[in-house]
């Protein structure tokens, strides 16, 4: 209907260099149960337009929000940090959380924003990343955290896992360890730390990297919990990261057992 | 319509005395958001309703559960004790587990399922029910559990609810901490155990008493938490108990932070 059309174009999301902008750090948490993951897609939910829906209209300015790396359907965060600029004018940390938070749906929460530097860009600059994968090991299916926790039925021989854990950490080429839509170009990465972690009968796998293959974290889980129920030899770690591809067959582990921990940038380290 | 109706009445769960009746003693999980609670009510979902429902289908005869009691809506339990009667041959605790569960929601798990003796009754034979009551300290409200933690932005002296936890253990009248629509003839409990665990920014507050007024933990936690805040001395709680009603006005805690983490019987305790 023409008496409805907007007048004007649609504005676009403010540049750094625009009058008056400013470029903010966010830290994120979510439950990523409800969404296709973090990226923007066209027909479905995702953390990211949820994001720039909230923003865009706490700053009545169309807003973009970059993060520092896509979580998969399904995957949570407690520590997702993103980027965004904005130009209008009086808006500080506590509006952006606060206000920000009174827009966002309760499964999505600011945790904390702060001015950054202009050019802070939190894909490139992360100096390391924090995934942590929860998986509970009893017969039965966890009811209150079952979208947390991965349910194993099946006995665990966590020192196997462990084995193979020690074979992951430093540098290693995991080409073994990415999906076939992964379009990194350096394959060679340096695990900084690959640990198992016991509160039975919950058991955690904490995996910390400056930066991670596409669905690198799901494809190790997934093959570290093949060994520890005897499926495979830990030697198999090993063969695959040497070989660059996998010498056995084994499944990705789901998505709803991980979490992106925190990311951590120059600065945060000391 | 006629040739639709039913030409049987339907059938009433079976008694423990008719021939071939075993008695059953589970243990149940559940997330309680979405649920109106334990127990049955005409026109909102419930657990009773629920696991009434899975074992009707899995027995193939109107089943009756009993619970050890009720918690209200939005209250979770990780070991809720229910009892029920079954005159079907060859079902086993493994079938009983297995094949409940994959009639139930993914929000109620039936964890174990046991033999128990005919006069079982997991409400007056509890020796000890443990509560476990958790808030999460910090700025923001959390995304990841939301539904089981409280939030609490106030910030908390955990010093001063442990002196108010303190004098909540042993005998006393708890006649203070009731809702009015409690019906217990006995208001004299003994607290067995009122304790502060530290996880920050999470904290839990534990208690055990062999049975509970209605509201009481959500009514004590309330208090306690404003004790926490410097809303009250901790000496309120004495008073409280002393004069038997509330000396002070407080709010009950909500519902979603209360986990019913275990019942006690006979023979569990050593």
């Amino acid at each position: 209907m023409a008496h409805t059309k907007k007048k004007t174009a649609p504005k676009a999301a403010p540049k750094i260099t625009d009058p008056g902008a400013k470029a903010w750090r966010l830290v994120v948490e979510y439950d990523g149960t409800a969404y296709a993951g973090w990226q923007i897609q066209k027909k479905a939910p995702t953390i990211q337009q949820a994001l720039e829906t909230a923003l865009t209209s706490l700053t009545a300015h169309p807003v973009r929000v970059h993060g520092s790396g896509r979580t998969d359907a399904g995957v949570h965060a407690l520590g997702q940090v993103a980027r965004f600029v904005t130009t209008a004018p009086r808006i500080g940390a506590d509006a952006i959380v606060r206000g920000g938070n009174t827009k966002l749906p309760a499964d999505i929460r600011i945790r904390s924003a702060e001015r950054c530097a202009d050019d802070f860009d939190p894909r490139r600059d992360a100096r390391l990343r924090w995934y942590r994968y929860s998986v509970i090991c009893q017969d039965v299916a966890p009811a209150l955290d079952r979208h947390r926790l991965l349910h194993m039925p099946h006995a665990i021989d966590w020192g196997l896992v462990e084995q193979a854990l020690e074979m992951m950490r430093g540098e290693h080429d995991f080409s073994a360890f990415r999906s076939s839509r992964c379009t990194a170009k350096r394959t060679v990465l340096k695990m900084d730390m690959a640990r198992h972690k016991d509160e039975s009968p919950i058991h955690h796998i904490d995996l910390q990297c400056r930066s991670f293959l596409h669905n690198m974290v799901r494809l190790l889980v997934g093959l570290l919990l093949e060994i520890g129920q005897g499926r495979h030899e830990p030697e198999v770690m090993r063969q695959c990261l040497e070989a660059r591809k996998k010498v056995v067959r084994f499944r990705t582990a789901p998505p709803h057992g991980l979490v992106l921990r925190q990311v951590f940038y120059l600065g945060d380290l000391r």
